[in-house]
């Protein structure tokens, strides 16, 4: 099962880079986009994303084989309501969410006669818009496809072999497991991330002018996550709400071990923590999953 | 006064850095070296980085015009007593120290009959040691020098007009607000990284392979500066304890308030939050501190 024409909804940095990749990769493929923004569907229509770009979502996914939700998590029930008319029997339902059981439910429930099969393309940049995307995105990246059980067995070949068409490499999970997977890989870092440059841009001792000027200390590399897309990151952490408090907790109980060893002077248990770490970082480059360069190989 | 030989204490990714900048920017200074490490003197001396390296501090200091302590700040009041001997009197003795109030105090109690004018270059990368080092790593970066209440003006002149030398842009301040300063732009978030990598790696429901396959999401750039070397940091931390518990507990308040919001999907207070946090990283680009590529640059 090859698709022969994709509908994508959501023109953003994902579903612009997806309009982009397919171009590259699959120029047999006939592409459709949506976006309910009409200054996004015009930049898009500018950009020439799509074969044709409309402002009517059923239009839009008319025909489609595949059809891609590339709206925030918070907005894909919505979404897939409005394009439910449109659909064609035999349509794919896909999406790019980055938590994954909330939304499994909610397209379950607003096309219960269609194929749902939910997918994370676990792949972004803090950038944001139609503008900001670009064909290469997901190649070497993962996306973790979601399938409920029983789903139909070629669908799910058909949207993973798609998938890799676009350079991403394909891992099955649960719903329940990526979401907590998730929780630890990107959604606790984000919101550490988002705590901590609130927290400096707020203290009275110090600046907000010499927090920026110094940041090359460690902050600047916190500020980039920071700098993602807030709509996006406030539907994640409520629809993904159980896993992040979950993993918050426990990130706050190895804070107050580490807190204690500097108020304690403990200088061994820092160390060993310290090392520790370390060696994760060597793994994350021996598979290739991050720039071995220094500093992320910016220039100095 | 143009300093016509520098001594480098410690050879590591700051000290190798300084030694191959002067090599690089002030070819008719002559620079001597030395590291406590036998190690570290050997691949020094294969990497050609000074003109001469010595196992003996005192030795390496004799008729330096300045010398440069860059050693761990746990470590730099004993390579400042092992070097007393061997220092001319009109020598200037700075150091690169990560926090400045402790290590001043030290070093103005090591060496009372010299002039000491502490100084800390902002920048490095998460790599260490001699080979890590590079010539243009202070470039455009900032360097803060502390000078103590009466430091002799043009001893100071001359320590700023040095680094200016070596491509850095030069700030004076006290220590006291340095280590302010530093504690929320540097050691707080190598602390909060150096947490969430441990946590990571530690919880029971994800696997540390799978934390590294999908580190794209957010985690690798945290595991970047938990991969900072663990001796610097474990003094970092003890050295500036103050002010690191005191900007904590500030990280630690808003990360409640944060939780709090999730926990009761208050939508607009993450909203808000998150797109405060994004103006910040766009001041941080327009002054030059960071790279405005996607997602560091990093090759897709």
């Amino acid at each position: 099962m090859a698709f022969a024409r994709v509908a994508i909804i959501g023109l953003g940095l994902i579903g612009s880079s997806i309009a982009r990749a397919i171009k590259e990769r699959l120029p047999q493929v006939t592409v459709t986009g949506h976006d309910a923004s009409a200054e996004v569907r015009g930049i898009a229509g500018e950009l020439g994303l799509c074969d044709t770009i409309a402002g009517d979502p059923v239009a839009t996914v008319a025909d489609a084989d595949l059809v891609i939700l590339a709206v925030p998590v918070g907005r894909m029930a919505d979404a897939a309501v409005a394009i439910g008319p449109g659909l064609k029997p035999a349509a794919i339902i896909s999406d790019v969410g980055s938590s994954k059981a909330g939304v499994a439910d909610a397209l379950a429930k607003a096309l219960p006669d269609h194929v749902v099969i939910p997918a994370h393309p676990v792949a972004g940049t803090e950038n944001s818009g139609p503008a900001a995307g670009f064909s290469t995105l997901f190649e070497g990246r993962w996306c973790i496809v979601t399938p409920a059980a029983g789903a139909p067995e070629d669908a799910v070949t058909a949207l993973i072999g798609f998938w890799q068409a676009l350079g991403a490499k394909v891992d099955i999970m649960g719903a329940a497991h990526h979401d907590m997977v998730l929780a630890v890989t990107s959604h606790l870092p984000h919101l550490i991330a988002y705590t901590i440059v609130g927290t400096a841009s707020e203290l009275e001792e110090v600046t907000e002018s010499e927090v920026i000027k110094y940041s090359a200390g460690g902050f600047r590399d916190f500020t980039r996550i920071a700098a993602s897309d807030p709509v996006m990151w406030r539907d994640v952490f409520l629809a993904n709400k159980d896993a992040v408090l979950a993993t918050l907790q426990r990130f706050n109980e190895d804070l107050t071990v580490l807190q204690q060893a500097i108020r304690r002077g403990d200088a061994d248990k820092l160390e060993d923590w310290f090392t520790r770490t370390r060696a994760i970082r060597r793994s994350i480059i021996e598979q290739g999953q991050d720039d071995a360069a220094p500093d992320f190989g910016r220039k100095h």
